[in-house]
């Protein structure tokens, strides 16, 4: 870190700031969200929040700053919508999975994870990739917090390790949800987590019991 | 279909002509795993391939018509090396994750899959969008008939829809796939297997029998 970045950090941001700061990344991380990172310019961002370009590269630097803040937002929004990982976890993994599930069904369901569209975007730039990967890894330790939390309560019954458990949850969530994004359906998602669920030893209502896989416009 | 467009299909095609049309297509498929599909212009397939435009627009109609054959290509190129999802499975599920963790692990396996990464940018054109599903539902169809073999031969446990079985198996490739491929390391992916082929009841060493989770370059 510079002597320039070091007295810039230095200065303790206002609330006007602050609030700069936040409009700035909620745009960015909406029109990246819809067009993708490199069709996003940071003129784009400027644009929709009436801001200048010195304010955007005085909070995040440069565009890889404010996509390394993109990515943060966007974590925060998925462990935001999903309460049951953090540290106050009931470890009820059923009710995590039809709350999630929830979120994607129906007509206006976004079939699509906040966090998870981004991964192909920042696989060229070392920094923002091992930034998602370690957003990951963080969403991977809320699920083997509720794993854990579960076996606890009895709840969960499979052995081994939770941050092992967890990563396969995780894996289901993402392959679930890039298939029934492509699918236009919830279905998808919901055998991927059905299967998920077996594995941590928790019983669910099987895929048969729900109406049958129809094709839906998002 | 229209007057010129059958008069068009109706001319054999020569040797000539099919080999233009692959290589085509292999170079449009080079290009857009590299740099996506809206990257990729109909102006760099011909410089890359040394063809006119009058030939793309003969073999494929437009640029979805070169997409949609760049689909086809990648589905055939991942059912093309696994074999034991064809007609003469022999139902070893086993051996099918032994063989698919072989080409991703090691410091220069490709962490990514061909069909998977063109997933997320197909989907604001619903004929790429429903080709592409189409395109792993076959692959599903392939999972289906080793998880039906493997039962028949009593490699596998699960009861249950084979279709079902298969899709969750997809997803924990898929999933997997993506984590590894940010993660730089296929562990992601033999945990996301390890835990498929526990719920289709196929057993495989742990995880914990494999070398430690070490960041690599790809």
């Amino acid at each position: 870190m510079g002597v320039d970045e070091a007295s810039r950090w230095s200065r303790p941001p206002t609330a006007r700031g602050r609030r700069t700061r936040e409009q700035m990344v909620e745009a960015a991380a909406g029109l990246m969200q819809a067009r993708g990172i490199a069709a996003t310019g940071v003129s784009d961002v400027l644009t929709a929040t009436g801001t200048g370009k010195s304010q955007l590269y005085h909070h995040f630097g440069d565009k890889r700053g404010l996509v390394l803040a993109v990515i943060d937002h966007q974590l925060a929004r998925v462990l935001g919508a999903q309460p049951r990982l953090g540290p106050a976890s009931d470890g009820d993994v059923a009710a995590w999975a039809d709350d999630l599930l929830a979120v994607h069904r129906g007509g206006d369901g976004p079939l699509s994870c906040p966090l998870g569209v981004l991964s192909s975007q920042v696989d060229d730039d070392p920094v923002l990739r091992a930034h998602q990967a370690a957003a990951f890894d963080h969403w991977r330790d809320g699920l083997a917090r509720l794993v854990s939390r579960g076996r606890e309560r009895g709840t969960v019954g499979a052995v081994g390790d939770p941050t092992v458990l967890a990563g396969a949850l995780l894996a289901a969530v993402q392959g679930g949800l890039m298939l029934a994004r492509l699918a236009r359906h919830v279905a998808p998602l919901e055998i991927a987590l059905d299967a998920a669920l077996l594995h941590l030893g928790v019983h669910r209502p099987s895929p048969s019991d729900r109406p049958p896989h129809e094709e839906r416009e998002v």
